[in-house]
């Protein structure tokens, strides 16, 4: 491996990790708005960082879960978790909300891409596969908003999120299809993710809404 | 296999096709009843008609999943989600509700006997196949109205439902006691069932309230 | 074996059945207080009981469950809950769920050093293992609050439950790392957990609140 695939390979590891702490902190977040103890500021950080991914291997019967291979990075997301807790005021919640999205874009990018390459290896059907993308990107979220007693965000603000995720992970199918290899794959799922996710952001593009 | 048992092959096909729409489109309701987004509306819709099977699946370790191994169903499912959430209005949405009892009614009996069977079969022991059966059967409800942020309606509505598949799967159980082969067993757990469910509506059977 | 032993054996499950009556008991009143139906009572107090150490086997894919193993406690336990939704009365709740808390802090010892240990034997790092016992020993409370469509009060009342079994666990983990065998490491845990939780209500410890 040369000088600058290693660059690389620490690059992507480095986002990776920031893109988690994004998550954990958005579960950080919905727990203080909802003046939740210390524990519930734990659960609701872990559920956003690692759940989606945990979901999806529990439905793929995958093990171990990434933070039981990884224990060093459980324990700097709960250690995040408690000190983001002790430093964030409520006065703050709403402007660190508003700095986590586009990492929080990077992170829906890079784990949809993780979600449908890891499906995809395991021989999962193409549809499938890209669901599981999806619910890797998306669903920690839901989860931290269903211990939170929230219909969660993804599936109301009619935004797209999933959506992109879905998209992305479509792109992966097709360039494999198209004979492309993983890396290439995984980047175009990522990239167009998180692509179209700040499109949506920066044009503040709507789902329709049902007519009354 | 004569052209008789095909014709019966092809008839609970579609009949299991038909149960799994009706599941779906009560998920669809629910959504729309909360004004989800269209995520929303085809996350309902899923785990209305594949929840109850899937948790089943994860609890007995059984694999794949049926929308798994029948991808164009999965497929098909969605597109029923999106097509009628675009079609069904408000005003709609009390009167499609109250015309999917009697299908409603056809797919618990029949996810019912599925469960049962399938529980029965990897060896579970009595008791757990009988609830394996009324989980496959009544819990994808739950899953959709958990999360819609309601209470399950099947806790709370004080109609028997998950009763009806619990008593259908000890049919099942008595029967296969008695020396029946599966077809008959699983036969009587649907019908009895399907038919007490049935009976419940039309004589509006109520549980018993706790008293103050 | 000596006959002390085999009264010690029989003290433990006489123990572990009381704790687990506890828990169930603990989701009928939650059930009661929501005014749910016999079903609904029936699955919270299965999930207050059985709830935890499931999730603990669903994620660490260990086979067969508690309640999968000992059918017949399965039946007892649902036997408890219609029995006792049908005695207790609104006004009985308050006074019930407060005589539940010492066998409820039993049962937490118990069930947190049972998790710590299995999860231990099968390998789990640290970390994890300690978060296994602490979610088999809490988190059947959390499924209970979910479906009652509650905010856990695991995560906001700011008592120390949870911690209460992290401590115990890491208790477990300490003494197995100075050389003790596994029976005085799980006696440590549960001893550890039970005090450290029975202390906390005793001297009315709270949970730091975050600064507004």
């Amino acid at each position: 491996m040369n000088s600058i695939s290693v660059i690389g390979e620490h690059t992507l590891m480095l986002l990776e990790l920031l893109a988690t702490a994004a998550f954990a902190l958005s579960g950080v977040i919905a727990a203080l708005r909802k003046r939740l103890d210390i524990v519930g500021v734990c659960v609701c950080g872990f559920l956003a960082a690692f759940g989606g991914g945990t979901l999806r291997d529990l439905l793929i019967d995958r093990r171990p879960f990434f933070w039981v291979e990884h224990q060093f990075v459980l324990l700097g997301i709960l250690a995040l978790c408690v000190l983001s807790a002790s430093l964030l005021k409520q006065r703050h919640l709403a402007w660190t909300h508003q700095s986590l999205q586009l990492p929080d874009a990077i992170g829906l990018g890079l784990f949809c891409a993780t979600g449908v390459h890891l499906s995809w290896m395991t021989g999962q059907p193409p549809l499938v596969a890209m669901l599981m993308g999806t619910i890797t990107g998306a669903f920690g979220g839901v989860l931290r908003d269903l211990v939170c007693n929230e219909i969660p965000a993804l599936f109301r603000d009619h935004r797209p999120y999933a959506l992109c995720a879905f998209a992305g992970a479509g792109g992966y199918v097709l360039v494999t299809w198209l004979g492309a290899d993983a890396r290439v794959a995984i980047t175009t799922c990522a990239a167009l993710t998180t692509g179209l996710r700040c499109l949506a952001l920066w044009r503040n593009w709507r789902l329709p809404s049902q007519t009354p």
